[in-house]
């Protein structure tokens, strides 16, 4: 490659991140000659602050650049409700919704033996004390359906049962719009044993 | 959005990429989050140096951090013969190959009446004194197949006209292992065209 050393560097740089390979580590590495110079400034800053300026909120260890993240600066919410989710960027999934007004909880990972990863590696003792702490009535869990993420929201319930706090799971089901030929097994079976009563005849 | 500043503008800086719409920005920017920080750092300063280290090599117009580019600097190389590019990065694409040992001459655009691009704006002039200073014997026109690239390669094959070089042009046609159904219509006429001669009996 005869590319000067700056172009070969940005190539290399773009090649770590997922999903981008040789082509189009290069196609975005000469992409940048043409891009205006504010936002080369930016983004080189940005690269740096991302070391350096972002932290765990302490409350519910989601991103942030402060000690408390946004939501959880946010006084308006709705403090007695707490959706547990496995990443920051989970968050943000509800977030989009507009739907949820309470609070959030981010483990950092899931249950998996397999991987070593035990329940005390991941954030729960936190949700726990919370849990405890602020009052909360309603603990939902939203972690991916998994055999990490049904494992890791049992132990969560287990731990909770003796409180007396509604806990709830998020459904799992055929996503909307699926053609039911191709909704694998799985699903399928999950849908079946999640079935809901939508009887009206309350006799039947 | 209730990323922390850093992240947004992480998003926003991707989402000026080519071809990186919201989805892919937010993934790439939360995965930086995760990359060691010599990539982070090395990624940073290289940003900047693409504003101010990378150049144009002063004989060839490629991208360089020096007054001469790499393969303008290569002594070993076969200084009569010259390829003429729209793009640097069209210069890889042949450097690729490994089978040609010419040097390169980038004009930075085609010909375009249309679009406002005369010839005076792309690098033509530098491209005829090289020719003559040089003592090039062939000047080989890789430039797209499209009204502005044949435009481009008739303006520069006018101009030598008169001098004792050879001109040739890359050849267009079918590419090896396309499926005659699917070769467009303007392909097809442009390999018919240019159909060669392999007969071995020369009286047919």
């Amino acid at each position: 490659m005869k590319y000067p050393k700056t172009i070969l560097n940005l190539i290399e740089c773009f090649k770590k991140l997922p999903g981008i390979g040789e082509k189009t580590a290069e196609r975005l590495a000469l992409s940048l000659l043409e891009i205006d110079d504010e936002t080369i400034d930016l983004f080189s800053k940005s690269l740096k602050d991302s070391k350096t300026k972002i932290r765990r909120c302490i409350n519910c260890n989601n991103l942030s650049e402060e000690e408390l993240c946004e939501i959880c600066k946010d006084k308006s919410r709705n403090k007695t409700i707490l959706c547990v989710v496995e990443e920051p960027k989970n968050v943000m999934l509800f977030e989009k919704l507009n739907i949820f007004d309470g609070f959030y909880h981010v483990l950092d990972g899931l249950i998996s033996p397999i991987d070593g990863i035990n329940p005390e590696d991941i954030n729960i003792s936190s949700l726990i004390e919370r849990v405890k702490k602020d009052n909360v009535q309603e603990v939902i869990l939203a972690l991916k359906p998994s055999i990490e993420g049904e494992t890791t929201s049992l132990y969560i319930s287990k731990l909770l049962e003796d409180s007396n706090i509604k806990i709830s799971k998020i459904a799992y089901g055929i996503p909307l719009g699926a053609e039911m030929d191709y909704v694998d097994s799985l699903t399928l079976e999950m849908a079946l044993e999640n079935r809901m009563d939508i009887s009206t005849n309350k006799n039947s």
